[in-house]
């Protein structure tokens, strides 16, 4: 994420007295050291601190595990995913779970990645109406069964990727991913976790050659 | 809608290819003189024509018929609900039912009228954990019970209206035009009819003052 | 629709003081002229007023606009659906959508049209069982989606029409025909609006030759 | 059922080679004895043979105990429901279950018990729009459920009932007849059985007094 | 159900007071002769009375029609299905219906037919992952469809079995043992019937040969 | 969990061929030396090693944020929950996603820590019919909305809990263990993962005192 698309500073103020969530987030100063060390990097790089890593921080056995768990799948090198592909997953599936934090956060993530400032808004609308290509859209239908019925998976589902190049490593992927961010989901819902008002415009700005 | 709001021109370019809708869209030049003079006041206002002016143009009598209820509707001056919550009730139920267009078009147009940069993503994405009022809230939850289960409308939903100040004709309000771009998602999801570029960004500028 | 179907008076009674509505439709004498003369000449050809003229007049320019857009939907010369297999789009869509007043007025149009007694009933039960042509299954089939996925369709949808012959206006048109009636289903069920008791048993008896 | 209300003969046909059903029914003169002097009772009370009494009776056995299981909930003499009401639970929840035999031949049924034309229609569209009583309103919502979600019945849904001055035998009632139609339903959905023409009119004629 | 894998007495209890049913069961000493003497049979072959015989018993006549029809279908000798198929058919639909009383009693039955221990937990939670033979799975497709969809069967409905050697009449038997399990998971679930304690073990331990 | 508990052998095979799991399991002996410790630990404390701890060991980064997961949650001192409260609502939330493997594996643990061998099958088939407290039932609503709605829960769900005596942190614990099964759930149905044989009768016999 290149520091040049991040806003300085955010003039859009959410109504006075909501509270970001039912959960208190802790002071960072409070934070245990490697925690505390995470989010001053995050920071660093993103000019913000994206409330995800203030919300969960609360507990940090639980953070620690939340990171290394997104660690794992986003940031996977040996994937045969593109980071691209990665966050259109999550914002995908997370519109389907009406999580607004995920939806706001990673749409932001994905724009950015992909270079298309429009491609967010489309999956999250209706990924069957995006313009992707044929193996995001496969990606996609397979992201979406894990997310709302993954009991019916069987085995033609994993042929329909198996036609666009991808492997059974591939495929993993995507499944971990989708389960993933459905846990972050309903975390966000339940503690009322909201995006901060930088993601909204990240990545929207056309791009200059 | 204020001009200086509008980008001068769209450097975000759909993928080579891609058409506009499965149905072509006529000319400008090719329609009749009514629908000539209207399209044009809108480019002149807007600096872009929206999409679904020139895809239903295709049909005179039908796009006539459209506009004069898009217009009976969301014009309305005795209407006691501002255009903003006409604009949130469109951007909501057209999400519930993956209308592209529709989220896109009038998330722009909710953004501009309400000056809430963020508000359009919000109701899209789940309007209950929206920055919004609860009488917007309100108006919403009976919004999207004419989207989703009318035939389940009780005596209880309207006094639920009642209860924000919401007299019966406003109440009809938010059914019809529920109703009515329920009628567009619908089409617009046929046809396959995508936002214009632009929609995307509008809006989106924190205001200066 | 010939005036030898229509029963010249209607013994069967609401409850006493169940209301037609929950929106009081005008007097006939103060509405405006072009309302008035379009009443009295469906009035004139029916033998009663439907109630979906007097409720929606109220209105004037809501009422202008729903009937151009029925007229240029259902009365569309060029169309390649025969009127009965509107109506059959019509009944079977509205019974997706538990409207009383559809269901049942368009009931008894598609019974005199088709000349088919049973028609309508089969319809709104359960297409699937009906006793109609492969092509009007397939309409149906399309009208449905339309009915309840529409952000679903594709293009094996529209190949499953022009299998029977249809080209890609007359999938417009049950497109067209599905989303506006879609509209009018939530309108009556959010007016509560009811059918006259006459179009229950309009079409029924065997018709002689 | 007054013999006054069956038309002398049918004239309306199906489709020429439309089965009646998947299952070949049997000839009256074959069957048991038990069953062809049942058979032939309804056939002398109703003037024409309900093709259920056909269809299930290729099986014996499974016709002798459906048609003793029917007449213990629906010709019950100490139930405290109404014959009428018994019929409106069957027409209510067979069109949940899209089981056109049973619409039409039990709101045929409905509308005599009744002497209400209406009413069959009403109920089997939206039963909560329909023409009908506080109470029955009441037995149509317990109904439902035990239809569509019996799995979430509670104290809550019996004190409804209870309500309306019905006891807890009265609710036995409701629901076994409920669950004996889901039965029929089912099997008339997967043997494609279908109503006999003549009860499409039956009680649809205004009553003379 | 060989005596041997019934336990002598079962030293699990509910908690105090909590009633077996919403209906009170009757004495077995002031049950008709006829019903005595079938529950006895029962007792005497399974080391204890399943609940449903003395719920139901509360209505002889509805016991009696109950129990025929389950014997036609359960017992019926000619069916080309097995004892174990048609226990599998009762287990997996009464789960998605959450009939506990079905799921645990016939579960057990299940388990002892086909001298499997692990099956009936496994087509209880998901039988699209169990541990059953092809023809298997598809019979349990078409009793789920049955079950959940029946409008919707068709002819490739019935065709998949006939690939897998099954004719009509063994469909039939899939569709009626489903449509009548369906009866009997509502009335147990309105009537708050639970089942023995002794069925939750029986046929779970491995057997020795 | 005590080893008398556990069967020494598992003489039920399942059929011969069928796989573990999509997803090929390593060998104990080539995992890294922490999670083979583990593993080992918990083959000391089981006598046999849950399928999970092996199918998740091909992804070491994956494993560990897993387990530190599950552990945080689980295992936390802390929680106002007790570990029977925790495995109720893992049975439960997993039945709903019908996952075999956690089902059967929690449902074990969930018997032995309550000491009830009926309650796992009480809870995956109808929570709402198991003998549980009105505490627990209260819990598994939350639960269960977190799992299928959290984009709906609201102040009403906290306060339903608070009624009991639950905090928000036990809340937390509620909707974090069900967010995190969730994950759970849909890695297996994705992978294939089955229990283990063992699990199905853990628990189940009569306890003596």
């Amino acid at each position: 994420m290149n520091r040049s698309t991040v806003p300085k500073a955010n003039p859009v103020a959410r109504s006075a007295g909501t509270p970001v969530t039912r959960y208190p987030a802790p002071e960072l100063k409070d934070l245990p050291d490697d925690i505390q060390a995470r989010i001053l990097e995050v920071q660093e790089k993103s000019g913000f601190i994206p409330n995800v890593f203030l919300v969960l921080a609360r507990r940090p056995a639980e953070w620690r595990a939340f990171f290394a768990y997104h660690d794992a799948l986003m940031l996977r090198e040996e994937s045969g995913l593109t980071k691209g592909e990665r966050e259109m997953i999550v914002t995908t599936t997370s519109a389907a779970n009406h999580c607004l934090y995920c939806v706001v956060a990673h749409g932001a993530i994905l724009r950015i990645y992909e270079k298309k400032p429009l491609v967010a808004d489309q999956v999250a609308v209706n990924y069957r109406k995006a313009d992707i290509s044929p193996r995001e859209r496969a990606i996609l239908d397979f992201a979406m069964k894990v997310c709302l019925q993954s009991s019916e998976l069987n085995d033609a589902d994993f042929e329909a990727l198996h036609a666009h190049g991808l492997n059974d490593e591939d495929i993993w992927d995507i499944g971990a991913i989708t389960a993933f961010f459905g846990l972050s989901n309903r975390i966000a819902n339940m503690s009322g976790m909201l995006p901060n008002p930088e993601f909204y415009l990240l990545g929207r700005a056309p791009r200059h050659k």
